[in-house]
C-alpha cells in the first residue's frame, strides 16, 4: 500500500511536506498508521510544476526515500506551487524507476494507491485498449501507469473526470470478463499544473483512506518553523493518502466514491460513478456533494 | 550496441571469460574493436545453469559491468558448464534490470545484439501477437524481451531452429506493414541448458559479429594462468559477438544468415531462413553449412 | 539496529535461513520482534564460504533486502557450510556498500549489530590505532569496519578471543577519554571459515540479544519442505541475533557479556572480559560459561 | 581521469552546460578528446549555488551520467548562477555517492581532477593531519575529498589561496618521506558562492589541461538555441577540463602552476606556488600572470 500527498497554493520548498522528521509523507512512510503495510521501501517518486510553466520535473528512485540523500537535497532547493509525492509499496510488480509515481504525460502527473486486482489476468486487454499513439510512452509493468494511459485515452486531458470515470468503468467491465471480484481499489489523483483532480473509488466500496486539508492551518501547524508556510494564504491544500499532523478538524475524510478537484476559487467535491465506455453519455449534470 | 558471450563445456568460473583484464567480455566493454559504439555502459547480465539442473540462475545490474564488485565476486565463486553474460548498450529503452539481458523462461535463457528498427511503431503489435498465457511475464520495454516472447509463442521449447525463423519472419512482416525498411538487426543465443542456439541475421543482410570459438586452444590460450582453461577438454566452446584474445586461426565467423547449435558431439550449422508464420510449413531438410 | 546470522554446519543453499516467507532473516527485516526499529532498511550483506576454501565470496546491496532479485538468485544457486547474512539500520553513517556487513580481510568475515557511541568524537581517534599496514583497507565511514580493523590490529587472526577483548577494551578507553557514557554496544561475529567466534557485550551490560542454536532440530523445524535442512548432521548450527521460527526451547540465549566458539566438536562459550591493550596478560584460564 | 566544469555569471539552467548532445560536459564523457581514459563513467555530481544564498545544493550519482534520468530533470529544472559539475573516472577508490565531487563544506564547494599517487601508503598520513574538528565530516574513501579537508584545515574559508598552496605543500611532504615521485597531479575548483578559484598544478609540472572562457561568446555560441545563453552578460564565465565547442579563439589554456579567481569585477590569474605548512610566510605579493 503506498503513500502520497499533493500539494497546490504559495510555492513552498517541496521537503516542508515530506522530509520533516515528524509528521511527513516519510516518517509515514516507516511509521504508517492506517496503511496495510507499515514499511513502504519499494521507491519514491516526486513530480513539480515550476512558476513559469513547462513541463513538470520529475524525481524518482527506488532507494527507500529515507534514505535518499539526494531527494533531500532536491526537495530542499526547489520550491513549486503545485506538487506531488508518492512512496511506494509495490504489489507485486519490479522496483524499478519506471514503475515509480507519478507517472508523466505532456503537462499532465498521475499517481495511485491501490491496484489492479489479479492484474496479470487483465493486463493484456488493459494494454490493448490504450491508444496505439500512447503505447509507446509505456516503459514500466506496474498497473498504475496502464490506469494512467488508458484515463489518457479515454479523454483525461479534455475531460479528467468522465475519463477518470470511463477509466474505471472499463477496468471493471475487463475484471469482471475474466471474472475478477473488486477489479480494481484506488485513491488517484491527476493534474495539468493549473489543478488537482483527485479520487477515492473501489469496487467494492471499501477504497483506502484520501483526505484534504480543510483548513490552511492544517499545513501551518505541521512546522511552526517553517517560514514558508506560515505565509501560505488561504488557497493551499493538501490531499493526502493519511492526515499529516495531529490538528484536530483540521482534515476532512474524502467521502466513499467520490471526486474532488482543487483549484483557483472553490473546491469542487462530486459523487464517483465508473461508466462503461459505449455506455450511457456522462450526465449533464454532476452530483455534488457539496453545497457551493 | 551489445557485447555478448555463451558458453558451453566443462564447468568453469564464469570470471575466467568475463572479468579478466585483457581479452574479457568486460575489457570489450571499454574498448569495443568491432562495436558500433565503443562504451558499453547501460548494464549488464549473466546467466548460468547448475551442474545439479534446475532453472538458470540470474544476476543483472545497471551497473557499468566494470564497476560491479558483486560482479566480480559472483562471478569467480560461481561455476558452470553452460553460461551467458550480456553487456548492454541501450537502444533507446530505459536502463533498468527488467531490460538487462539474458532474459528467462523456466529453463531457457536468450540474449540478443541488435534492435528491432522503429521499434516504438511496432511495439504494440508485436506485443499483442504474444501467447496470453505467456505475457504476464513480459516486465521490461526492451525490443529483446519481445523477442524471446515471440519465439516462445512460435514454439521455441520444441522446436528452437523453427521458432526463431517463425519470429523473425513474424517481426519482418509487421515492420513491412509499418513501412520500416529492414525491421530486424540481429545476433541471438537462446539455450535450455543443454545445448546453445545462436543465429545470425539482419533484414538487410548486413549483420552484426558473431564467432564459434573452433578449437578449444583459443580458450586454453587467453588466461595460461587459469587451471581450469587448461584443463577444458575438446568439446568446450565459446560464442561470442567478438573475438576474445588474439590467437589467429582461433575463432571462426559465423557466416552471414545462419544458425547453430552447440551441443554434445558434432555441432551443426544451418542457413537460417525466416518464415512467415502461416506460411509454408518448415522444410523437411535443413540446409546445412558445414558438411557433416 | 541491525539483524544478523551466521551458519555453520553441512552445506545449504544460503536461501534457506534467510529468504524464506516466513522465520527468516529477511521476514525480521520488516517485522521484528526484539529489535529497537522495526524496519532495516539500509542495505544488505552475505559472506560465505567455499567447500574448496579460498577467499569468502561477498555479496553486498544498497537496495532493501526483500526488493533485491539478484540476493534472491545468488542465494538460491549458492551453498556453503559457513556463511554470514547482515540486514543494516544505519546508526548514522552513509547507505552504501563499503558500509554493508560483513566486512572481508583475507580469510576472515567479520559482522556487528550495535554501535560505538558518539561515534564522530571518537573516530579520528580510533581510526589511528589501526595498523598502517592495514589502514588502506578501509573504504567505508561505518564504525563497525574500523572495529574489525582494531581486532585485527589486536591479533585477530592468531588469538581472535584476546583480540576482541583487546578491541572492546581499547574503544572503552578512547570513549572514556572522550567522557563517552557507555562508549560500545556490540553483538558480533567473524570466522576463518574454520570456526565462528560470536560475542555479546556492552559496556552497560545490557547488550542486544544474541542467541544459539541449541539443536539441529530447531533448524529442521524452520522449512520441513526443505531438503538440504532435513538432511543437517548434529553439528550444524545456527547464531542470530533473533531466534528464527517457533520452536520452543530450540534456542538459547547467549549470556549477558560472553564469548562463543562453534567448530568442529564441542562448541566453547567463555566470559568475555574487556582488556585494556598494555594492561594485564591474557589469563592463562578463560571463564568457562560451560561445563565441559 | 574526470572531466569537470564551473559555471559563473547571470543563472541558466545547468543543462545549458552539461546535457546538450553536443559539446557538454557529458558529451565529454563519452568521447574525451584530450583525457587519458575516454570514458568517464565512474559517477557524477552537480552542485549548485541558489540565487537567495544558503547551503548549495548536491546531486550525486554512480550511474553514468549519461543514463541518469533524474540527473536531466534537475538540470533543466533548477537555474544558478554559480554550479560545479563533475564526471567521474575513478583512480582506483570504490564507485560510490560519498567519493563523488563536488564536495561540500558549510557554504563552500570543492572538486578535482588528478590524484595523490601511491594514495593508500600516504592516505593515512594525510587523514591525520586534517583538523580533528573536520575529521567527522569525512564519509568517502577518496583523495579528493581528503585535500579538500587540508585545504580547510590551512585556512579555505580564510584565504583561499594559501590554504590550497599549503595543501599542496603539504601533500608533496608527505609524498616524498614515503618516497613518491611526483605526488600529485590536480586541476581544483573551489567555491564559496561568490567566487570560483581554480588552480592548475602537478609536481612534475605537466597538470592536466585546464580552460577559462576567455569571452561570453564561447558560451553563446554552444547552443545558439538557448534563450539563456544568449541573454549572457560579458560576466559570465566557464572553466572547464576540456573547451565545450569550436569557437576558435574562445578558451585560454590556464598556463601551467597557477591559479585564478573568477569573480564580480576583474579576474586574477597568479602563480601558484606550493608552501610547506610551517615554511616561510605567504609572500606580501603574488606573482600575477596576467597585466591587471
Amino acid at each position: 500500500m503506498c503513500r502520497w500527498l499533493a500539494y497546490y497554493g504559495d510555492p513552498i520548498p517541496i521537503e516542508a511536506l515530506i522530509l520533516r522528521r515528524q509528521h511527513s509523507l516519510i516518517d509515514q512512510s516507516l511509521h504508517s498508521r492506517e496503511g496495510a503495510e507499515t514499511t513502504n521501501g519499494d521507491g519514491f517518486g516526486v513530480g513539480w510544476y515550476d512558476e513559469r510553466g513547462g513541463m513538470p520535473g520529475l524525481y524518482k528512485s527506488i532507494q527507500p526515500a529515507w534514505n535518499d540523500r539526494n531527494l533531500r537535497e532536491i526537495s530542499k532547493h526547489i520550491s513549486s506551487p503545485l506538487f506531488f509525492a508518492h512512496i511506494r509499496a509495490s504489489s507485486g510488480t519490479a522496483v524499478q524507476e519506471t514503475n515509480a509515481h507519478p507517472f508523466r504525460y505532456g503537462r499532465w502527473l498521475f499517481m495511485h494507491n491501490g491496484l489492479v486486482r489479479e492484474y496479470p489476468r487483465v493486463r493484456r486487454d488493459l494494454l490493448l485498449a490504450i491508444d496505439p499513439a500512447l503505447f509507446p510512452d509505456i516503459e514500466g509493468s506496474s498497473d498504475s501507469e496502464v490506469l494512467f494511459h488508458l484515463a489518457l485515452t479515454f479523454g483525461l486531458e479534455d475531460d479528467p473526470l468522465t475519463a477518470l470515470e470511463l477509466m474505471v468503468g472499463f477496468v471493471e467491465e475487463v475484471g469482471e470478463r475474466h471474472g475478477v471480484e473488486h477489479p480494481l481499489q484506488m485513491t488517484v489523483a491527476t493534474s495539468d499544473g493549473e489543478q488537482i483532480i483527485a479520487a477515492r473509488y473501489s469496487s467494492e466500496r471499501q477504497s483506502r483512506s484520501l483526505y484534504f486539508s480543510t483548513d490552511v492551518r492544517a499545513l501551518k501547524a505541521l512546522h511552526p518553523d517553517i517560514e514558508e508556510l506560515q505565509g501560505l494564504s488561504d488557497e493551499a491544500r493538501a490531499i493526502v493518502s493519511e492526515p499529516l499532523g495531529d490538528v484536530v478538524g483540521a482534515w476532512n475524510k474524502v467521502p466513499e466514491s467520490s471526486i474532488g478537484i482543487v483549484k483557483p476559487g472553490q473546491d469542487e467535491l462530486y459523487e464517483f460513478t465508473p461508466r462503461r465506455p459505449g455506455g450511457a453519455p456522462p450526465p449533464k449534470e454532476r452530483v455534488s456533494l457539496r453545497p457551493n
